[in-house]
């Protein structure tokens, strides 16, 4: 990359802080926008600045948030059911949103509990949780990490959490993908979808 | 994406001008970015404003080059062989640059012939090319455009011009890659090795 001239240089290493973008792609990328879309460059430019301005956390729910606006997640119109939703991460509750009917509240964790890697508690603010918990609000907590082995612990942390409050758990279903084989579902799966066998 | 605040669905439409961004890795690069490496995006979008004021083009390769330098390709040091070398684009002249020895001058076309884009002599600067020929400095001429239709057809465009001016031209030699096993080459490649073989 040295050959690069300073300021194409710069540009390349720049990109390369895109999460997937290695040095070929970053190449590619700064070769697209100067070459082809300097239009686009100039965009994405204003846009990164502009973002990093204006958008902020919902102090309620924790999702992105424009600044100076109501988040749409936790507007009062939605509230009405009590049922509160924690996923781990932006993209988790915006899968919930798009793909299916619930229309209650959302809990943004922005992690899982992984105490090796130093996140506790404290960082996905369970403490604010707690709080709204507590607040008596809530009649339904729907538990929607991750099926993975922080996924599963961090669901156990925040269902010991709701029962201190009184307030019911759920955990949303896990088994065979609507649509799978299930010679093609792994084990791990398989066996959770017998023991959640549910009668018919 | 419309359930998103209107800057954060601005950030994720704005990545998705870069070449190879569908929406779902616009939307996990806006994450990345807003959640964990708000330096990265606020140097990626200072970068990308001061890369559009501040690189342009050589007059004399057409390789990018930052604007009130001298263009590194093109200094005085490295015409002294008289060789000027034609690829089709930045990332080939580094590929070029890179892992060969070669120090003579190129001549970046910034894309290959195609009547059918609309993309023909003058759009790859051919006049230049020409006119650097003419001057009669260059005594050999090397293209190295890709063995594709398009490259194929250009470099013979590129063989009549430099004939025109009796200037020696060489093209880069194309067959069985090094630690390529044959039975795994394509055809093509095998055929045009074959033809080009030449005495040991
Ligand atoms: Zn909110
Ligand atoms: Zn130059």
């Amino acid at each position: 990359m040295s050959a690069y001239s300073p300021r194409l240089s710069r540009l390349i290493e720049a990109l390369r802080r895109l999460p997937g973008v290695g040095p070929k792609s970053a190449q590619r990328m700064a070769f697209h926008l100067l070459d082809r879309d300097r239009q686009g460059a100039q965009l994405l430019g204003e846009t990164l600045v502009e973002a990093l301005g204006g958008i902020g956390r919902c102090p309620s729910c924790r999702m992105f948030c424009d600044e100076g606006e109501n988040c749409r997640y936790c507007s009062s119109s939605r509230t009405a059911a009590g049922q509160l939703c924690v996923v781990e991460s932006p993209a988790d509750l915006m899968a919930i949103e798009g793909g299916t009917s619930y229309r209650g509240r959302y809990f943004v964790l922005m992690g899982r509990l992984s105490p090796l890697d130093g996140i506790g508690p404290e960082e996905l603010g369970l403490d604010r949780l707690q709080a709204q918990l507590a607040a008596g609000e809530v009649q339904e907590m729907i538990i929607a990490t991750n099926p993975t082995v922080e996924g599963e612990a961090t669901a156990y942390y925040l269902a010991e959490m709701a029962r201190g409050q009184g307030v019911r758990v759920t955990r949303i279903a896990h088994g065979v993908p609507m649509g799978g084989e299930l010679e093609y579902v792994d084990g791990g799966t398989l066996a959770h979808a017998l023991s959640g066998r549910t009668p018919v």
